[in-house]
C-alpha cells in the first residue's frame, strides 16, 4: 500500500502569510501522494464583525446562519483555498483546490434531529466520501487542497468542521493507503501546560486522553479535535499525529494509540 | 471533431437565483462537453462598499487593489463559483468548479507597461492555457465551472475578465474541438436598440459592428464584450453569439461573423 499524507493545517497559520510559506514547504517536503486539508483561521469572523453579522452562539456551539454560510464559503472556499492553491502551484506542485461539492467529494446532510438548530452544518460520513475522484487525482500527482465546504446534493452548501473533513476522508481512504493523519497548529503536539514548551506529550493513548480530559490538563478545543482524530484511528486509519505546523517533515509531536 | 459548448454567463443572472436556476437548466441541455465561465456580477461591488474598499477607477477603467482583489477572490472564486457547482451537482452533472490556479489552467502575467497601474489584473494568452488537464475533464464527464480568477505562477492571485477568459479558452480550445462560444446575458443578443426588445440583431459582421459602433448604436459595455468576441473568431473559433442566458439552447441571439 503506498503512504497517503492528510494533513489538517488550522488556527491561525492561514492568515499569516510567512508562517503558511513555511507550513507549505515542510507540506511538500512530505511524500506524494498527499492531501491538504484547511480551515479558515480568524478570517471568517473577522470577516463577518466587518460585515455586521453577529456570531450567534448557543450552548457553546456556533449556529451558522445563511449569511455567516456566506462568509464561509467566501473566505474558505475562496480566499483561503486558492492563496494555498496558487502558493502551491509556484513551488511547482500541481494543486487543485476543492470543496465538497467540487466533483461531489463530500456529500453531507443538514444536521437536524439536534435540540438546537445548528443551521447551515452539515454531517458526513466515510461511506459517502467520493473515493474514486480523490484516488484518481492522486494517481495522477495532483495535490487536492480541501476546505471546510460541504453540499447536500440539493443545491445547498454547507460548513462541516475541517478536523472532521480530515478524519473522515482519512477514514474514506484507509482501505486503499496507508494514511498518515495529522493535524498541525501551533504547538508542538499535545501539551501536558500549553504554556511549557518542554511538555509535550509524545504518546497518547485512549486512555491517557480520557485521564487528562477529566483533570483538566487537555481542555477546550483540543478536546473535540482529539476525539475526532481517535475516531479516525478506532475506525483503522494506520498513524495518527498532531504537530507543529512548521515542523510537519519530523518525528517531534504527539503519536496517537487506541 | 466534438462540438464543445463554451457558456459565460455574467450580468446580475448570477445574483439572481430563480434565473440562475433556469440558465443552468438551459446550460445542461446543451450537449456534452461543455464549460461554464461566470463573472460575479453586482455582489463584489457591493461586498466592496459593504467593507468600505472605495471602487477606484482611472480613466474609466477599474484598479484592483489588494482587498479589491480578495473580494474577487472570495466572491468570484468562492461565493459564486461554489454555489453554481452546488445548483449543477444537484442536477446531476459532476461539476468541478476551477479557478485558473488550479491545475494550472490559466496562468496569467500581471498587466504592466501600461500608463496606469490597474493593480492585481492578469493577462493572458491562448497559448499558456492549460488544455490537457481541460480536455480531461471533458473526456470524464465533468463539468468545468470557471471564475475569472487567474495566478502568476509565483503564488500571486490575479483577476482576468471574465468575457477574455471565454475567448482566450474558447482559442485554446478549437483546434482540439468545434467550439461553440456564447456571451449570455439578460438580453436577446446584440440590439439596435437595447429598449426594443424586438430590435434584436441576428447577425453581426465585423464590418456592421464597427459602423454600428461609430454610430453610437453599440455602446458602453458591449463594445469590449463584443472585441473580445470578434478577437475570438478571428482566432480561428468556429462559431461565436450574444443570447440571452434564459435562452441558451434555441437558435435565437446575435450570430458573430468575420
Amino acid at each position: 500500500m503506498d503512504t497517503l499524507n492528510i494533513i489538517k493545517i488550522g488556527g491561525n497559520i492561514v492568515n499569516k502569510s510567512k508562517q503558511l510559506d513555511k507550513c507549505l514547504d515542510e507540506f511538500l517536503s512530505l511524500t506524494h501522494p498527499k492531501i491538504l486539508v484547511h480551515g479558515g483561521g480568524s478570517y471568517a469572523s473577522d470577516m463577518c464583525q466587518k460585515l455586521d453579522i453577529p456570531i450567534q452562539m448557543k450552548d457553546g456551539r456556533r449556529i451558522t446562519d445563511g449569511r455567516a454560510l456566506d462568509v464561509a464559503v467566501m473566505v474558505y472556499a475562496g480566499l483561503i483555498n486558492k492563496n494555498i492553491v496558487a502558493k502551491l502551484q509556484a513551488r511547482s506542485a500541481n494543486t487543485l483546490g476543492l470543496s465538497g461539492a467540487d466533483l461531489n467529494i463530500i456529500p453531507a446532510e443538514k444536521r437536524s434531529g439536534t435540540e438546537i438548530d445548528y443551521g447551515f452544518v452539515g454531517d458526513i460520513e466515510a461511506k459517502t466520501i467520493n473515493s474514486y475522484f480523490l484516488t484518481r487525482l492522486l494517481d495522477e500527482q495532483i495535490v487536492p487542497v480541501i476546505s471546510a465546504i460541504t453540499h447536500d446534493n440539493d443545491g445547498q452548501l454547507l460548513n462541516t468542521n475541517a478536523d472532521t473533513i480530515a478524519s473522515t476522508l482519512a477514514v474514506a481512504l484507509c482501505e486503499t493507503y496507508e494514511v498518515k493523519l495529522t493535524y498541525c497548529f501551533e504547538k508542538a503536539g499535545v501539551m501536558h501546560n500549553v504554556d511549557d514548551d518542554s511538555s509535550l506529550i509524545d504518546l497518547l493513548t485512549k486512555e491517557s486522553f480520557a485521564s487528562l480530559k477529566s483533570e483538566g490538563v487537555i481542555q477546550d478545543g483540543m478536546i473535540p479535535k482529539l476525539d475526532t482524530a481517535f475516531q479516525a484511528l478506532s475506525q483503522d486509519v494506520q498513524n495518527v499525529h498532531v504537530k507543529h505546523a512548521l515542523n510537519l517533515a519530523n518525528q517531534t509531536g504527539t503519536e496517537l494509540s487506541l
